[in-house]
């Protein structure tokens, strides 16, 4: 285990901590079902993001935690959403049953929307400045509009032959716009300037692109145990992806390119060592 | 037709246009299908409610508009996602093919989820002070999440002998959360005093099961046609009703209760001609 994958396992343990403090309460099967689905592991890419900008900009910790948690909800419900046998249908999630097989649809279903709307209760009951609030409120609510338009063109693209800006596009909203607005929310955390807003974006953009391949490269490379999900789902899906579009090599240079302009984007801010400048070469060699 | 009619058709026209500036764009599918729920018709209850309280309590109209535009969002979201085949399995609503007949179940999915995210969108563009934004999202989400358990009591007690008090809860949230929410931000919108929301929400808790019960009773008393949805369907279900639990007559007996309590609540502020003292009974005569 090389430093970064010990430092993102440090960042994420220490804000599933975080997130314990934020989880809905009640004995209500939805309650239960929002709680499985936040507490199912992932990497927590999204709230390290969030926490790692804000401390780049001098922000401090516990202004970035509720916006962190915030983000992670968004994004767990579109994980339950997703998983849904009228949308992607996958019955597994981070190595367990998907929260629709564990507590049945129509509790995943409304698990999600409940998380959803958690997200703005966790941003309403923070230190955070009303106007900043209401920034954050909006900067979550595009990215998951954004996200639902990326969902929706990767379900309608199935089995059709689209082009690479095409690909572009579906791949900037679906994974984009949260990765995106994990960046931005660290930004506001910290109050940063117009300048380090701008660099974050520009990261964040390059950082979306990357996480989709790797993610369309690991989905042909790795195996289902190594992944936590079902590996090769998306060829037998007939889903466009990255490595369909461009083949293998062609996808993993593409990678090792976006991975250096990412680092381009902050190279003023943060140093080699930082996990920021670390975390795109990372994201080049993960095996899940 | 009779005043309280013509005037709640009036006002609901008069929200069409208002909604009509805020519609979502664009050419996606999940863009047509929100258009395609939010211009579904309706009595526009809850917008009406917000509306008429801001407006009661000395507020301008201009700020009661989006607030009344993001409560249908939440409400027309709530309608598709419940439509949906693993919730209700309801093919018709207001007349049309439900939102996943018409466009799919993916696109409704997504639909329904993307009008809950408009809505605080809505919330964000309008001339309010930053803290009454953020109160109007908390307001928003908490009776969202109210209304999700709401939602998820009335599915689980299908078919399931269940208590008065537990209908009582149920139909608080499932109807009554999203009713009172209206109230309330009409009361924001206004900077209604402590007072005015008390009122306002006494009023609220009582309309929010009188709309269920006289839902209930329209349900075995009307026909589809009038209905606009398919009647008899809750019986069918084995749903727990108003009706099925008191039966019809002591069901009409407790609606008449609840809308003079309901009257009661405001008459220190509406005289009897207002809209507000005037719907309590006008529910109670309403026939779709």
């Amino acid at each position: 285990m090389n430093n970064v994958t010990a430092l993102l396992k440090e960042q994420a343990e220490r804000f599933e901590h975080t997130l314990e403090q934020y989880l809905p309460g009640g004995e209500s099967v939805v309650a239960q079902a929002m709680r499985y689905s936040l507490m199912g592991g992932g990497k927590r890419i999204r709230p390290v993001l969030a926490q790692a900008f804000c401390a780049l900009f001098g922000g401090r910790p516990e202004d970035a935690a509720p916006l962190a948690v915030a983000i992670e909800l968004v994004h767990c419900y579109s994980l339950v959403h997703d998983d849904l046998p009228c949308m992607d249908n996958d019955d597994m999630r981070r190595g367990r049953p998907a929260c629709h097989k564990q507590f049945g649809e129509q509790a995943a279903l409304l698990a999600g929307s409940a998380m959803l709307c958690e997200a703005l209760l966790v941003l309403h009951n923070t230190q955070l400045q009303a106007e900043c609030r209401c920034e954050a409120v909006n900067i979550l609510m595009r990215a998951s509009i954004d996200m639902i338009e990326g969902q929706w063109q990767d379900l309608s693209y199935e089995s059709v032959a689209i082009t690479r800006a095409q690909l572009e596009e579906m791949n900037a909203l679906k994974t984009g716009a949260l990765l995106r607005a994990a960046c931005e929310l660290g930004c506001l955390a910290a109050g940063a300037s117009e300048d380090q807003m701008r660099a974050a974006r520009q990261y964040a953009a390059q950082l979306g692109l990357l996480f989709q391949l790797t993610d369309d490269i690991l989905d042909v490379t790795a195996s289902s145990e190594t992944l936590g999900k079902t590996a090769g789902k998306d060829a037998a899906a007939g889903k466009n992806t990255w490595v369909s579009l461009l083949g293998l090599p062609a996808a993993q240079q593409f990678a090792h390119e976006l991975a250096a302009a990412a680092q381009q984007a902050i190279a003023g801010y943060a140093d080699a060592e930082h996990l920021l400048y670390q975390l795109p070469q990372w994201l080049l060699t993960r095996n899940n």
